[in-house]
């Protein structure tokens, strides 16, 4: 079978496009630092300067397009904010992951104590929330606090979950939609508004942008176990080890004999430790990764689906084509999956140069 | 001397006048718990729930004044949007200070562990902000979100500041500023600005708060080497273990001997205790409450000379009365001073019943 045109695109070919608009997005995010207090300045500029991805404000650009080299400063504000409450969000998860390394950097909480980095943090979420409350309209600020405290509900939810082990598959899907899928949501949803876009196009822009954000955790999950830990540059089975139970670990329990179900539920109970290496072998072996891979293809469909009524935007087509391209990712992905995930679908391929 | 007649009354009468606001607001912050995910209802409940003083509502209420029993729903909204983000501030201080005890009742870090206390912290400040946010204008949420990130980095900058032994009398003021004086300050701004009292009102309102704030702080700070540990209900002589350097040390390292200064200095940098009871029985033969109550006294009448060249708003009597009541108090508590300052004045005398 021939490769469809879009499955042989990366996102590169999206995060081209947003070039213009993420530059004049780190230019606002280097100007943010100079809101805080002098004594904490250097310590906001560390918290903010990161190599992340930015994946929610390249949903905010391409939900609100306004065409190449179009740079609108609302956007860009947007953007901003949802990227500060998001970078909070991390400060807060390293502190109780006692994670010591993101992205090949010292976590806040390693570099300055988790007792700053819990005030770090906080002082993040309130300047996020501070440029929401900046716009002529409430509606900015509204919508990203009630997303950013359903992600922090998500994580409490999902704390209290840990080495319980009668995590349901609607439980599961509950936890990413409220700690990953919200921000996506209200990402898409505040482009296409802020960009006047009419009301059926920001809702099905919030639907795309929610169904996106489900199938992007739902990999995350999948890497914790598949991924190639050279390439991803993190650390992988921390979800096996802390009891955390995700999409690839309800497929595999499913389908384990009787014995191995119960040393792998041990292990979620924290009792006795189950070998991460095994545990990969048995999931190629069982093919989990492609019942997840299905998953995410589910959810990508569902995404692509509720944009296809709609045309005539510019949004719609950049929407379109981020759900084209990693539709066509998981494709070469699943068939590939029989030996490991190789990389990191949702990132350009740059990152990996 | 006589008394003045203020000087016998004490915040009772206050307390007694906004009760009817009080009790809306109690009402109030329990339908907030059920704003809450399911599985965080019971935490965040805890989270709000507290025998607090609600210092922060009583301002709103008072510089919103509109007359007895009239209760405006907008101003119990103002009111719980402070408190719920000042309850966050607490929830975060205490995992800071590994607290165990907050009004004889565990912390929430106790209770919940001090990683679910930063998660359930962050969903109270987004309620907060998102309650700012429903509001018609944005002012509500821009003043809310400026005034927390202050808090937050007052208390980063305290936090720097441990066992710094240079810290200046500006130093100590600007952080009692952000961490105390701003919730203080944006309680009288609101409450005046949304009863529809006019600029003149508002700005002398946000003034008075402000030194309010900063008299309450140094009160606090005093009470942490002077106070009646029984009456006061919490552990004294943290600030000198901790090294936290608060106006009381400072007035009391200037007027110490060479020697007996190094001692203390060497105890503030952590290098070895100095005993709590030799630096209150030291304190008080050298009159150091004395010069503090001066510094508080200074505050209140800053606080009452901006209300001054303003009458006729009912709200103008309200905030008159607390500044002539504490004012009064600290007369009385100034005479006791040589031996400890026996009750807290920020409170109505109920408490101690």
């Amino acid at each position: 079978m021939a490769l469809t045109p879009t499955a042989s695109l990366t996102l590169d070919s999206i995060f081209d496009r947003v070039a213009p608009q993420m530059t004049a997005l780190d230019r606002f995010m280097c100007e943010q630092v100079e809101v805080f207090q002098p004594e904490v300045r250097a310590m906001a500029a560390y918290c903010l300067e990161t190599s992340g991805k930015r994946l929610r404000p390249v949903l905010v650009f391409s939900s609100g397009w306004q065409g190449d080299g179009v740079i609108v400063p609302g956007l860009v504000r947007i953007a901003g904010v949802v990227e500060m409450a998001h970078l909070a969000t991390l400060v807060h998860d390293d502190i109780m992951d006692k994670a010591e390394l993101r992205r090949s950097r010292r976590t806040v909480s390693r570099e300055f104590g988790p007792e700053t980095a819990v005030l770090l943090g906080d002082a993040l979420f309130l300047q996020a929330l501070h440029i929401a409350a900046c716009f002529p309209t409430t509606e900015v600020c509204r919508q990203v606090s009630a997303a950013t405290r359903c992600v922090c509900s998500g994580e409490i939810i999902q704390t209290m979950r840990r080495r319980q082990i009668d995590v349901s598959l609607s439980d599961y899907y509950q936890t990413i939609s409220l700690k990953t899928a919200e921000f996506f949501r209200v990402s898409c949803l505040l482009g296409a508004k802020f960009s006047g876009f009419n009301e059926d196009f920001a809702m099905a822009a919030e639907s795309f942008g929610r169904h996106l954000g489900i199938a992007y955790q739902i990999y995350d999950d999948l890497v914790d176990f598949l991924g190639d830990e050279h390439k991803i540059g993190k650390t992988l089975g921390t979800d096996l080890s802390s009891g955390k139970i995700t999409l690839p670990l309800i497929f595999w329990l499913e389908k384990l004999s009787e014995s191995e179900r119960t040393l792998v539920l041990n292990a979620l109970r924290g009792e006795k430790p189950f070998p991460f290496a095994a545990s990969v072998e048995s999931m190629r072996h069982l093919g989990i990764a492609e019942s997840v891979m299905q998953a995410i293809d589910e959810e990508l469909d569902k995404a692509a689906d509720v944009l296809r009524p709609l045309s005539g935007i510019g949004a719609v087509d950049m929407l379109s084509q981020i759900s084209a391209i990693l539709k066509g990712q998981v494709t070469n992905l699943s068939r590939a999956a029989a030996s490991s995930v190789a990389g990191w679908f949702f990132l350009p391929r740059a990152v990996f140069a």
